[in-house]
């Protein structure tokens, strides 16, 4: 099984798992619960905000808990946002940021949607002239999902603080927590989403970083968890999951960020042997190495997809949660990044881990050479 | 160690843990992926769908999965309701009822609270008269999560058609499911809210029926996990986790619940030979045996609470979600109830599982009849 599709969702580590089993075991109780046992939980659960707040460099007290990125994105957007307000986000998000951004719209918030360059790449001087004295919140994800681009946050939260005291700063991590180093303070980010399950840790869980002071409104709603910004009983065992995942990434980021840099160039390199494919995703300090965004000409990628899983190798069209939707009628991020519809049709994400293996790209090579010749005859 | 809080939450089964530890490794692919592992995890997903819809008596597509109770109740609410439609609750729900409810007051729904008498049930008297044309939804609890009491939920059904062909009913499973029959058929429900933490499954996972055909709107907006109605990669581990202990729960529910009721009938039997206490729940069709809520007169519940942790006994003085309000000013469930104020400051609930032995039971007595004997003597 030659497994590239990690930026779908990751294998857990074993040591995940344990700590998940374990903490079912002797963290059972409620945090809530006033007597020693649900105030053994909820030191547990600090411990978790103390470990993932000093992997960002942030406080203790901005880290809440949630069921993972898409309702981070949500809390955070629904949270802050207010009819009459501006929020200014780009084309290519993760739905759970541009549906909410549409939500919000018909309810009254004014949205600007930025364009991105053919390296999905925002403008600095488009984000300058669309801040006005009503934008609340700017939304860029920092590492795209389908492409790998990489914003410069930094460059970006300038911007916003040059032209706005009001504008907050929030960043969808999703896909960098873990593999790209961030720290809120040096990035002057004011909120951050990031997820359990995309850095080998357990599904259903994930965090978000809200700067001291901010207040948002809460989606759901009843008990005083998370200092009442998300009601609910803690997911403990999951956040001691992903708490351990988030410390076994770290320590290991620039490890694993070069050796799948070198993954993703033996791959290129590879891929030139192979007519018709066109790379949208470079080796390239704008693009992530964990993501690897390939057109074959000529090809339906849902078809090459399915012939590729025959031979036990998992890749993606796009993203999962709209998997369905690029199959049916091509990838949103492709087209905002303005490239032509005979490379979006057959647009394959080969997304990698630090579990892969040169030998896997040889195999993968080697069966995508196969299948093209395939797909190529009976096309003729 | 003696855990008499299961109302608060549960310790899981080890066959719950395993399950959930097998199905991050077997099951770790995204449901939403095209390819046949994301296919394999979708089906997976749906065998869990499909057990649980057995359980309550659906159909396999009107149960969507949730990260627990607040959310699940936070969503029908939230999704059903709109400015100018009626909803009708109780003075003692949850509080992921109850505040939603104030939010919606905010936002232009109206709410009328029901009375409770002093055996935790509702009026049908009272109900028909508050149902009016604008009645959208009818939210009540099956059981009472601090006194147990349960509410005819076939007669509230009946009594809801007869008045309205409108208005949806809605009932708050979170105590009941597991313990006792839910036949949302038979029952004439709606649509119902449960969690796996209440039930010896995972923290962070939970599920709603929604009858086919109504159509609520979304909370965490983004993928078309669920269907649309809940964006987000799929906890399918934690699903996989509470299938298991749903059904381990409901294959034992009659076994399990005349235990239950003979320990409750035992400690009852014994509390009498404790000067001035107070059974707010007794056994009785109308209460639950999982829950015995009990005054001690002239006691502060917390403190006694205190007392009993330090002998390894752990009780609650009521819902963890609203422990720290409780300490300070009451419980408003037993407030809801007409309680008398010298019975509600000195009002522990104790909630017991199948786990719980007799013996427990024996030496909580002692235990209570040595920290009483303390506090009396001190308070003179």
């Amino acid at each position: 099984m030659i497994y590239f599709d990690n930026a779908s969702t990751t294998k857990p580590y074993e040591e995940v798992i344990s700590e998940v089993a374990d903490g079912m075991r002797m963290y059972f109780a409620n945090p809530s619960s006033i007597h020693k046992m649900g105030v053994k939980c909820e030191k547990r659960l600090d411990k978790s905000r103390e470990s993932i707040s000093n992997i960002i460099n942030c406080g203790k007290n901005e880290v809440f808990f949630t069921s993972g990125g898409s309702e981070g994105n949500n809390l955070i957007l629904k949270g802050l946002l207010k009819p009459g307000n501006h929020l200014i986000t780009t084309r290519f998000e993760h739905h759970s940021v541009l549906k909410v951004s549409e939500e919000l719209e018909k309810y009254g918030v004014k949205v600007t949607y930025l364009d991105l360059d053919n390296k999905g790449q925002i403008s600095l001087e488009q984000l300058t002239k669309a801040i006005c004295k009503d934008t609340v919140l700017v939304s860029i994800m920092h590492v795209n999902n389908e492409v790998g681009s990489i914003q410069d946050i930094k460059s970006i939260a300038a911007t916003i603080r040059s032209c706005s005291k009001r504008a907050k700063f929030h960043v969808d991590a999703v896909q960098s927590f873990g593999k790209i180093t961030i720290d809120v303070k040096d990035m002057d980010i004011d909120l951050l989403t990031a997820s359990g399950h995309k850095i080998h840790g357990p599904n259903g869980v994930g965090f978000c970083y809200i700067k001291f002071g901010l207040n948002l409104n809460s989606i759901i709603k009843g008990g005083s968890q998370e200092k009442g910004l998300r009601a609910g009983t803690e997911n403990i065992a999951g956040v001691i999951g992903m708490e351990k995942a988030a410390r076994i990434v770290s320590e290991n980021r620039d490890k694993n960020f070069n050796y799948v840099l070198k993954l993703k160039e033996y791959m290129i390199s590879r891929l030139k042997e192979i007519d018709g494919s066109h790379i949208n995703s470079p080796v390239d300090e704008m693009f992530s190495p964990y993501i690897l965004n390939v057109s074959f000409e000529g090809i339906r990628a849902e078809v090459l997809l399915h012939l590729l899983e025959e031979e036990d190798v998992y890749v993606a069209t796009g993203s999962a949660c709209t998997s369905k939707l690029s199959a049916r009628s091509g990838s949103y991020v492709l087209k905002a990044m303005g490239l032509n519809n005979k490379y979006i049709e057959g647009a394959i994400r080969f997304s990698f881990s630090e579990d892969n293996k040169i030998e896997e790209v040889d195999k993968v090579i080697e069966i995508l050479k196969q299948s093209l010749t395939f797909l190529r005859r009976i096309k003729r």
